[in-house]
């Protein structure tokens, strides 16, 4: 695979002369779904922009903060005559949402979801998709440390990856406009198939939120180095992890569940190679940690040289 | 131990009327090194700064930076004369500097570094301090993924802790001015003593540092994701572990090699608790995780509300 284009350092979405969809719907309003209520309005990609979630105190809060034009009392009057319509709920909920909007889902509709793993959102939803419904799954690769209605902003997806993950067959059209909802909130589209999407989520996303989670557990459970002091000197490298382990508990829960082989696999790669700076470290082998802490500064290069994050100086010197 | 203030928000450094030191020679012209004389320089805290490198093309950049008022040709020349020395090099590298500029210290000049273990370095440097000097070891927990001459910046230690390490029974007047200068480059000064340092970092810096090398390695060898995919796909979580495995890999495997200890305990309760999640993913233990997942939320907490990082949405939101 050849290296994409850098986007552009000063990109930005603007607001369409005419909407992508008639009705939009998103069902869930967590971090992601009031993101997409407020994008999608931001940017007039659907007519009407309609939400739904199961939690009776969160579609009040969605009431107040003016979310999207209305909010259902259920996830199939939300889907009811919605031309697409988003699944926004933990990646274990999908199957279970699915099987509750399928009769309210009109011919031609767009089924769609944001879930971080896709092959097992495939399989639990495909066997509830009426005839005539395209089902184009998606993963928008942003996100803060923050959840809940209240946490979205309509730039969440600026200049992000989307991944669509169309099955084989895959209705031309469908996916042509999905991409175009996605682009209209200033994603960059990708397609691969559900199965490359969760090895390639597995290694940059999956293991390092589990590393993540694993590290800050281990330093809270310290009894020779307090919390504070863990939290006074968190600049040394340990804030970073923190950041990643304060994400939703329960769709992080489902992620691991739902992509468990990939995780799995490469979790004992990762574990292989702990092991052997493990080793290096007790025989004072400093060749081999000098080795590998050299080849991997190449790694981040690509990432500063693509535009997917400032050189940190740049941001500390602004700061 | 109690929960420190946090930092006010605008604090800076401000230009002192009188410097703390007559001569400050700095050993070692890296990120720190050169920091430590634009700071010095800003904020008058010598009146003379003078530094040295063992590279010449070091010592030429910083000639053409103007950084201090003077490069000595050898650490000795640059120690000699000086009222306070700092040891800006490699963890591994301070004895024999020591050894190297013994002879050159005047009586009363107080001996520093910077370096991230304590331990090793007390070792390593008190058996060649002549009579009459001082020894009072620091480390600002401060930093950027950038190294060398050209990487340093006035306001590297503005708002960042430094730990001094002094030895029992040590100068209370060489502490005090070696706090002092810290401070006036901005600083948030701590004292502890060098063991308790390095198990404080072994969990905040080392462990960290670690893993991040080790999971960027992991990355690299993949044969089924791509390396261009991994950098696409980054801002999922990678991205934090990258910044981390792009540090100076001599000055990091240093680290490792003289805080072993520290760092194999640590990273045998990691290897452990990661264990735990790994079997829990294995077995479908949801409640696990997710308890797991919960509980880690609270440290971040505590590392936003100290101010020593902004919640992610604001960055966001402003950039």
């Amino acid at each position: 695979m050849t290296m994409p284009a850098a986007p552009p350092a000063d990109s930005f979405a603007t607001r369409r002369e005419e909407p992508v969809f008639g009705r939009l719907a998103i069902i869930g309003i967590g971090l992601i779904g009031s993101s997409i209520a407020h994008a999608a309005k931001a940017f007039n990609l659907a007519g009407e922009i309609v939400l739904a979630d199961r939690d009776e105190a969160v579609r009040q809060r969605a009431r107040e903060l003016g979310l999207g034009h209305r909010i259902a009392e259920s996830a199939a009057e939300a889907a009811r005559d919605a031309d697409h319509i988003i699944l926004c709920v933990p990646v274990g909920a999908c199957g279970t949402v699915a099987a509750e909007i399928a009769s309210a889902l009109k011919p031609g509709a767009i089924l769609s979801d944001v879930g971080s793993v896709k092959n097992a959102v495939v399989e639990a939803v495909t066997p509830h998709l009426p005839q005539g419904v395209h089902f184009v799954p998606a993963h928008p690769v942003a996100g803060t440390e923050n959840s809940g209605p209240d946490a979205g902003f309509s730039s969440l997806f600026l200049d992000r990856w989307c991944i669509l993950t169309p099955p084989e067959g895959a209705d031309e059209n469908a996916v042509t406009r999905t991409r175009q909802l996605w682009e209209g909130m200033g994603a960059i589209v990708e397609v691969m198939t559900p199965q490359h999407h969760d090895l390639v989520l597995g290694i940059t996303s999956h293991l390092p939120h589990l590393i993540a989670y694993t590290i800050v557990g281990t330093a809270e459970d310290l009894a020779a180095v307090t919390q504070s002091e863990v939290i006074k000197f968190s600049a040394g490298g340990f804030r970073d992890f923190t950041r990643i382990a304060a994400s939703d508990p329960t769709m992080w829960r489902d992620v691991f569940l739902h992509n468990k082989d990939a995780v799995l696999e490469m979790l004992g790669r990762f574990s292989e190679d702990l092991s052997l700076l493990t080793r290096a470290i007790r025989y004072g082998d400093g060749e081999t940690l000098h080795r590998h802490f050299t080849r991997t500064r190449a790694i981040r290069r690509g990432i500063v040289a693509l535009g997917q994050e400032k050189p940190e100086t740049e941001k500390l010197r602004k700061s």
